[in-house]
Order: structure tokens, then C-alpha cells, then sequence
């Protein structure tokens, strides 16, 4: 008989950067690396996976599109599943699955979609094949940071030090309720350049970066440690501290690589501006920035500095068109604005329509099983609800 | 009896380069560096000096306009000057001088203008007191990077050892006709943002940035040894590679300072990556790219090369209004150009102006004493011949 799961899965922010792999194959990481889970409520992944005796292969749907099941990274995540499963119960693993799996936000964005993916993925099958257990190790071999979507607040992946990557496995830190009012606003920057891929970059800059060495071996683990206090104590100004310098560390790193990797535009580098302007004038670090591998920001910052906040940068980043597409995500007061311009951008506000859109959202909790019927992306035969052929 | 000389000094472009004093008075710097000293054809600075029984201050005159003289740099080059000339001859250095000097290449293209400015300025002084000796530690104290322009060819500044920044000199280490065929273009980039100086941006590195101090230690010694030999050997290929990868390093060394201090823009980006792309497609490195603290490039090639690449500038960096404003200095023949622009840029020329204008010019030799009444920019009675009011 067959049986039909569906769960969805968080984003995650990382503020101790994840950059260099000790074993590809694996993914096992040079350096431990620390993540803020986001709320499934404005992003996530959601993933059904159908076992069914009468399915004569694997097939998955990306985003209403038929994938090749080639690829070996979504295999060795199913069979670890599959192994798992057998040595537990010995039953239904050699059925074939059907999997069907679709982001809510959009994967152009370049907002980590791959580690919402393959987290989901991976929780998916655990669930529809019993696996109980650790399942970051096996998350981690589908997309490195995929391990810290598991669990909600704020996360580490440890490195490990076993050649089989048996210790390197994400662990909640944090509860998503250890700082409540911490919330996110991720502003997506428009982009016109042709960007390297992270795990080619990541790749290259292991290769070739004298300061990625000097980066895992001598700044992470301090940084670390710290970044924990931080969270520990609550101290928002320490954390915004440590959250950008490590941000620009790894961004360094990528310009150190030969040929350079290069992600934050000159958008990216006005929203830095802007963030250090805004905090010299509080007289404290109020927001923080953080950029993966590519140039939309995502900012942190407390619950009662968001309207604020979000006025300036209506006001310095002026939408193409303001309206209710700008912000998305949770609600956010109207605050009136009385903060000097001039101190905040010297030369007036940039052009309309650098930012295209800002998602405001928080640190959340991690995957979760949905309920009923109509959740399942997959309808009774197998096939994708949502075709695009 | 007035005295008048009058001396032009190049620009230099680091390819080694200079960031993070040990010595903020002295200006001693971190780490060793390595310039190419550029002709006097194609950008200089030009000074006159003028001593008179008859002044009563010393007085400057900077692009036509008078400046204060308590600028403590120029105030340190003058001293210096005086207490060398009075412990040689112990005449006429208690004389007041008028000193008037200009660029004449634009002073906002942010193309050294500082190293050539001083290193004019205390050549000239040298030559109306009668020093003899090295000036290059006196240079030093104008701004760091002039010491390598009192030398032509490629020219090696010490750190040096000592305290009092005696060692901190710099030496030719190849004369300009080593290599002949070495051309270089400057690739004047628009650029509307606000800049960090060089000066509070290198002192914030010292201050926060955890590469600088790998980059001091580990990266420069071993890489100017290479660079070193690539420049003895003529070997094109490595010298480029080197290149690009320390003026990488610095940048990236800067993006790691806190706040960031970012030079490059998206438009130097463009160019970094035409130049992977064109060398990629040569087969072995073609041309060199650098940028000093400031979005324009400089690229270092072969005489034989020039057409191809200057042609290849102009389609994918396409000029405002084609003309000959946009190339200046040396003349470059005409190129067919057959190279596939799918693979220098996968997205088709870049939008018309990006790059305003592009020098060519070559390695060429230091400063040089003008002779004739008519090369003076003071006047008989010590006031510039063109006044800026």
C-alpha cells in the first residue's frame, strides 16, 4: 500500500559563514558555522514524498518541473535514508518514491533555496521511511548548510574531525524562543551579473586563498565563541558586531580567490553604508548585515527598531513603485521618520528600485509534518498536484 | 639672489602593494612593496621651487590655488630638507621658499596623485637646497607610496627595521629598460560613490582587520620574492598572476576592515572578469589587472598585445561618444578584432560610458630637472604664472 508524507522546511541565516569544504564528497566543512533559523510562516520549503509498490522508479519534481534523479547528491541522501531504514526495520526500502518539492519564495532570489530544499528533502523521507535519529549528517551531503535547517533558533554545525563525518552534525544552540524579538528583513537587490555558484567558488578559494586558511584556523574559532556569548547575554551590539565582521571576512576571503568570487554588488555595499551610518548615529549597533553568496542583505535587528528602520530605507532605497509588494512578511508599524538624511546618505537618496522588495520575518522554529489531505503536493497516483511541462 | 628649479616626477602603480603603517609619523609601512614607476610622457607631476631673500613666508601654490603651509606632511618634507642642506653647507636654508605645483593629468581620476605630488615636491626641494643622497626617506614622510617615485623601472620599498625608519628607503630594482615591451593602460572607471581616504582606511585595517596581519606576515614576503623573479625572468604570465593576486589580497583586506572600506566598484568588477575571461582565452595570462584605493584599473601588457585588447576594451566597455578623448597618451594601431565576445562576456557589451577614458602609456624613468625659463610656474617674483582665485 502506499503512504504519502508532506513537511516544510526553514531557511537559514548564517552569521558564522560557512566557506571551504575539508572532503567534497562528504561535505565536510573546514570551519564549525552558526545559523539563525527563519520562520517557516513567510519562507520555506515544502516537500511530499510518496513510497509506493507500484512506482517502478524514483522520480522527483523540482518546483513543478520533472528533475533527472542523477544527480548525486539528492542519491546519496536517499540511499543514507535508505540504509538507515534498513538496519532499523528492514521493511518498504526498497520501494520506489516519488518526491515532489517547491519553494514559496523565489528561487531566483538566491535566498539559500538549496538548503531549505534538501533539509525538507531529507526530513521527507525520514519521515515516510521511519528513520529516526540524527538526520543533519545526512542533510549535510545533500547541500552543507541543509544541516542547520533541521532545528529551529540558532544552530551550529559542527566540523567534525572523523574522516567519516560521522561528528559533523548540526545542533540547536538556542531555542527560537531565547531571544523573541529578534526579526529579520531581507532585502533582495537587483542583479544583472553572472554569478559564480558557492560550491565552485568555495572550491576555487580553497585552492587558492592564502587568507581562507588564516580565516578557519585563527578567526572562526574565536569568533565563535564569542558569537555564542553574544546570543547567550542577548547583547545586540556585540552580536551585530560579530555578524558583520564575519559577513566581510568571508566576502574577503572570495576576493582573495583566484580568479575572484565576487557576490555583494555596489547595492550590497550602499546597504553596508547605510547600516554602519544608521548605527554610528544611534550610537550603538541597532541592525546588522549579513550577505551569502550572493547580493540581497539580510539584516538583523530587534522588534522595536523595525518601523524605523524600514521607513529609512523606504526613504534612502526608494521602491520602484511603493506599494504592498515592497514589504512582504510580517506587518510593520508606520513610524514617523526624524533621522538627518544627510547623516545617512550625504548625497541624497539612491535611485528608485535598487532594492526590489524587503521579506520581514523572524528566527523560527525548525521542520515540521503538515496534517490533511490537501497538503500533499502529489495526488493519488503519484504525480505532481502543480504540472509545468 | 633668488633661486628657481623646476622638475616633473612620475606616478607609480604598487604591484606589491602598500597597506597598514607600522609608523604613523614616519610612515613606515607594514610590509615591503614593489611599483612600477610610469613615463613622464603620458602623467606627471611638475614642481617649481623658488628661494628668496626677499619672501617672508613659505607659501604653496597646489593646482593653481594656494594652500595653508601647516599641512604636517609638507611641513616634515621641508624640515627634512632644510636640516640636510644645513648639515652640508649651512647655507641658504633659512630662506623662505614659494612652491607651486599641478599635475597634469586630472587630480579626481584618484590616479596617485599624492605619490607623484610629493615625490615631485621634495625632488625639487632637493635640487633648489643643494641635497645630495637619498631623498626617498624624506619622500616617505610626504606620502608612502612617493618614495617609489624618485626611481624609474620597477622600484622596491623596504619596510625597514629601524625605528627611526633610517632602512625605510626605496631602490630600483629593475631599470625602466628591462623590459621594454611592458605597456600599461588606466582604465578611468565612473564612480559616484563616497570613498574612504587611503590614509583613515589603512588605519582602520591595522586597527580591525584579522588578514591584514596574514597578509603581512605570510602572503607579501614570499609573494615579492616571485614577483621578483617573474620581473628578473621577463615571465609575463607570472608576473600577472601575482599581480592580480596581491592587489586581490589588499581588497579583500580592505573589505575585511571594519567598516569595510570598499575601493572597487561593480564597473572594476566587469573589468576583472574581462581580463580572467580574455586570459582564459589566450591560454595563458595576457594582461594584468590592478586597483589602487580607487575603482579605476590599471592593466599591465605586452606592446604586442595592446590593439587586440584596447579593441576588445572598446566593444565591451563601449565609450560614451567614440572619439579620440577616449584614448589618450601613447597611439595604438588599429586591431580586427576576431575574439568571440560570447566568451568575454556572456551577456553582451555593457551599458555606453562605464569606462570614461582609457591612458596608455609605459614603464618609464624618475624625475627630471626642466630646463629654460619658459618650464617655471612661478613668476619672476615668485607667484604662480596661472592663478586660480
Amino acid at each position: 500500500m502506499a503512504s504519502i508524507v508532506t513537511c516544510i522546511a526553514p531557511v537559514n541565516i548564517a552569521v558564522i559563514k560557512y566557506w571551504g569544504k575539508r572532503d567534497e564528497k562528504l561535505i565536510l566543512p573546514l570551519n564549525d558555522s552558526l545559523s539563525a533559523t527563519l520562520s517557516t510562516e513567510q519562507m520555506h520549503a515544502k516537500t511530499t514524498v510518496m513510497i509506493s509498490p507500484n512506482f517502478t522508479k524514483d522520480r522527483i519534481w523540482l518546483n513543478g518541473k520533472e528533475e533527472s534523479f542523477e544527480n548525486p547528491r539528492l542519491v546519496a541522501c536517499l540511499r543514507e535514508i535508505r540504509k538507515r531504514a534498513t538496519s532499523k526495520n528492514g521493511k518498504n526500502c526498497e520501494l520506489k518514491v516519488h518526491i515532489c518539492s517547491e519553494n514559496n519564495f523565489p528561487t531566483a532570489a538566491g535566498l539559500a533555496s538549496s538548503a531549505a530544499g534538501y533539509a525538507c528533502l531529507v526530513y521527507t523521507l525520514g519521515k515516510a521511511f521511519g528513520v529516526e535519529g540524527d538526520l543533519t549528517s545526512i542533510a549535510r551531503q545533500g547541500s552543507g548548510s541543509a544541516c542547520r535547517s533541521l532545528m529551529g533558533g540558532f544552530v551550529r554545525w559542527m566540523k567534525g574531525t572523523q574522516n567519516d563525518g560521522s561528528d559533523s552534525i548540526a545542533e540547536q544552540v538556542f531555542h527560537e524562543n531565547h531571544w523573541a524579538d529578534m526579526r529579520v528583513l531581507i532585502l533582495v537587490v537587483s542583479d544583472s551579473r553572472k554569478k559564480v555558484s558557492s560550491t565552485s567558488g568555495m572550491q576555487l578559494s580553497v585552492k587558492t586563498s592564502d587568507l581562507l586558511k588564516h580565516r578557519v584556523q585563527n578567526v572562526v574559532p574565536q569568533r565563535t565563541k564569542e558569537m555564542i556569548q553574544a546570543l547567550e547575554s542577548k547583547c545586540f551590539h556585540t552580536f551585530a558586531e560579530l555578524t558583520m565582521r564575519d559577513s566581510s571576512s568571508f566576502h574577503a576571503v572570495c576576493l582573495d580567490t583566484y580568479p575572484p568570487a565576487v557576490y555583494m554588488n555596489d547595492v550590497s555595499h550602499s546597504i553596508v553604508d547605510f547600516v554602519h551610518r544608521y548605527n554610528k548615529l544611534k550610537g550603538s549597533n541597532k541592525v546588522a548585515y549579513t550577505f551569502d553568496a550572493g547580493p540581497n542583505a539580510c539584516l538583523f535587528l530587534l522588534e522595536e527598531d523595525v518601523p524605523e528602520v524600514v521607513g529609512l530605507i523606504k526613504a534612502v532605497f526608494p521602491p520602484h513603485v511603493e506599494g504592498k509588494t515592497f514589504m512582504r512578511g510580517l506587518p510593520v508599524e508606520n513610524a514617523v521618520i526624524q533621522q538627518d538624511m544627510d547623516l545617512l546618505l550625504p548625497s541624497g537618496p539612491h535611485e528608485a528600485g535598487m532594492i526590489k522588495y524587503v521579506i520581514h520575518t523572524k528566527v523560527g522554529s525548525g521542520p515540521k509534518t503538515l496534517d490533511g489531505k490537501n497538503c500533499h503536493l502529489l495526488n493519488d497516483e503519484g504525480l505532481p498536484k502543480n504540472l509545468i511541462s
